[in-house]
């Protein structure tokens, strides 16, 4: 099959990467709303060819590999244009309002899926082989696409080493929230705060290994990043209010000099280590 | 000289490591209250030799590597009984309480360092070799050292290549709560709202490299940390304060969807990577 990839970023671009080199692949084709991106994919070997976006329709699996607002705007789009059993995968994080938006007419055309996966990287230069190998993608709602998209999206992932899990779209974008998305305005507040109470000196001289890993997320795209908190809003809140409520628990019993109990919460909190 | 280091986990046990190699090192000997980190510190090879509470406290240089309220236990023993012109050296990761019960008799012995390296692992098996090359090291109160005792600990970390930096110690654990302590808040807290929200089998599916590196920080050891919680409560609690006010404004911005400003706090957050 060819498979036409929208969006040649870190994971479109690490996409396209290794599915040219799997046996039911005939030829990756990719698309870019920036030029820069698209002689970038070709450099760097990430897709065999560019073509514009209608062409790119054309293919016999699409893979939407865009921020989360763009995947609704390119889906609305596509009615009349892709061909009648053609496979398309979205990649977006948040999984709800994409399922929603999909119109009737190509509704068992799509796959929502989400991989989890990625840097902090962006851009077709952070583009890695293996991005998404081992890895879990959540497939949500998947009987409401056709037979033959559901079996395109499963060998396709399958093809790529991906572990495949299955949930409804709200499910998903709840536990998102709480995995994904919370941690991820953590990193940026972190940031923030850091960066409006220190000089370049101290923040320099004193951070070592640990403030590195809290505030690595905050280097992630600032354009992706606001699409998912859009998208994501309630459960984005929901999971920030039950962080607050845990922190500020945290707080009260420092103040309170409550040493048992704050003991206990490390002890706790450890105890995820089990698990992953 | 003759180095003795108290407490062999990761800090004390790296660092005898790496001491053993350099020319001006006769021989490394250990303390640690645990046995079996006495028997592994041998095994491994991160000291030449165990000897008791007593015996230690004769080496040339010593070195604290133990939880900070040890730290102090230790201090307030050690007049009368250590060389009149020994140096000890103490590793704590926060300083002015420390630098504050350092007994008179012994002031000028004592040089309080931290050095900004780690990793969340501990116990001797944790032991690294370069742990704490090319990293720094906060020297506090400097002036009120010795002369010899301020070369001393001068030769032992840049021996060790690393790079000395100097501060007030109550200067320090302002830095060190908002750069440290108060991420380590956050990624207990983190780790604790996540385990009571999500069973096993999501966190497993949904957990990608940011949960993984937002909540390593949790699996630090909790004794440790209770430590550090408690002696630099004042700083930590500010600290909290002021991203808790961070996380509240970006809360805010997302319930009244106002993303213009979202988009800026996001800008800004990924500015911190220009500089680390």
């Amino acid at each position: 099959m060819t498979i036409g990839i929208i969006g040649l970023g870190l994971m479109g671009g690490s996409l396209g990467m290794d599915l040219r080199g799997l046996p039911f692949v005939k030829k990756v084709i990719g698309h870019d709303h920036n030029a820069a991106h698209c002689t970038a994919a070709l450099n760097f070997g990430l897709v065999d060819e560019i073509v514009d976006f209608e062409a790119l329709l054309q293919c016999d699996t699409i893979v939407l590999s865009v921020p989360v607002d763009a995947i609704i705007a390119i889906l609305q789009q596509m009615p009349g244009k892709i061909k009648p059993d053609s496979t398309v995968i979205d990649l977006g994080s948040t999984k709800a309002r994409i399922a929603q938006s999909i119109p009737a007419a190509i509704r068992e055309n799509v796959v929502t899926a989400h991989p989890m996966t990625g840097t902090e990287n962006f851009g077709p230069e952070a583009a890695i082989s293996g991005l998404y190998k081992d890895k879990v993608v959540v497939l949500c709602d998947m009987e409401e696409s056709g037979q033959l998209q559901q079996e395109t999206a499963v060998r396709l992932f399958s093809g790529l080493f991906m572990r495949l899990h299955y949930m409804r779209a709200s499910e998903h974008d709840r536990h998102a929230a709480l995995i994904s998305h919370m941690p991820h305005a953590i990193s940026y507040s972190l940031a923030n705060t850091v960066l409006n109470q220190e000089d370049k000196y101290n923040i320099l001289a004193l951070a070592a290994g640990g403030f590195r890993s809290m505030s690595r997320l905050a280097k992630s795209s600032p354009v992706m990043w606001e699409d998912i908190f859009r998208q994501n809003k309630e459960h984005l809140l929901e999971a920030i209010n039950l962080f607050e409520d845990e922190l500020d628990a945290m707080k009260k019993a420092i103040r309170d000099e409550a040493w048992d109990e704050i003991h206990k919460r490390l002890e706790t909190g450890k105890k995820l280590h089990e698990i992953i």
